[in-house]
């Protein structure tokens, strides 16, 4: 009899666990805001593998430095799409800083019509690639404010650059820790819901 | 001693339950994502309830119409920060198509900057308001396509508009299913995805 009921109770303990695994999977699988993991992967030689899933990260803001405007060379063509990674979006909301661990890509895309019909203007046309910067306190240790800079052209992986051009520029002029948050409106926002929380 | 094993276990079967009740309220605290919901909703009076976690969602797009392209008064000023709810994206990664349910908002945001350190541009400044688009079969029964608008200003609710302004263009002009895809490199790359994994 106790044997009976002890096998009836572990069937039933590891239905429950089966179940529960089964809505955990479900779970994950139809969140790509995982907001546990990190975002920023590096290979055993220290690059940073490309990000896959960015596009479904939070989106902060979109500049425009169209050909057009820019004698036809713009530093970066053209539209800017940039995004936070979900757990550090997370503890920004939070904290109004970004985290140790932060990544924030750059989706270049080019412009792909002047007019449409909201007007005249500037509209998306296609990708053109992507950059990263990544924040980390230990393994950028030396770097300006622990920023380093990845361009990654077709390449499944890149090396943290080596020169200056970036951090100079984005020490000189972004407006928060080295991040343009002055053309960040979502960024903005969030941090002016902490302060008026108290 | 029955009695005795038939407790402990229970209480085993109670925590391993409460451990995963935390694990769960976690994952979706922390998930913006949150596939098996529905994010269009509607009050009694069948009013669109005014989203509050777009910008939380999968960002599509980002046309600007700038004033100073458009003699001081766009249809839409400035920037359109287009966003599809994340249930609906998924839908739209799998099929290529917009579901019943889809909601797509777009934040107008003012141009802040016409310079920075990238070269000449349009930069975000501020959020002017949001409106929103919503796709379903038996709601809209009687609308094109199914799809309905709403405008919001400060409003917590929004009724569908009456007459066919946002419907006739975006019947006339956009390429897909009423939405302006020529100007979303994310939803047209979403869809090229599907096409190429046959």
């Amino acid at each position: 009899m106790q044997r009976v009921l002890k096998k009836k109770v572990l069937a039933l303990l590891l239905s429950a666990f089966s179940m529960v695994q089964v809505q955990a999977a479900g779970a994950s699988d139809h969140s790509p805001h995982q907001h546990s993991k990190e975002y920023a992967n590096f290979n055993r030689a220290g690059e940073l593998m490309r990000p896959t899933d960015y596009r479904e990260w939070i989106f902060v803001g979109a500049p425009v430095t169209p050909k057009d405007m820019n004698d036809g060379k713009p530093a970066f063509p053209e539209f800017h799409n940039v995004y936070i990674d979900p757990a550090s979006w997370a503890h920004y909301k939070k904290t109004g800083e970004f985290r140790s661990g932060t990544i924030i890509v750059k989706e270049l895309t080019s412009v792909g019509a002047r007019k449409s019909a909201s007007g005249n203007g500037y509209f998306q046309g296609e990708f053109l690639g992507i950059a990263a910067t990544v924040k980390d306190e230990k393994r950028f240790a030396d770097k300006p404010d622990n920023w380093a800079y990845f361009g990654f052209e077709d390449k499944p992986s890149a090396a943290a650059q080596s020169d200056e051009a970036c951090s100079a520029c984005h020490k000189a002029n972004a407006a928060e820790d080295m991040v343009f948050t002055q053309h960040y409106p979502v960024l903005r926002a969030a941090k002016a819901a902490i302060t008026s929380r108290y």
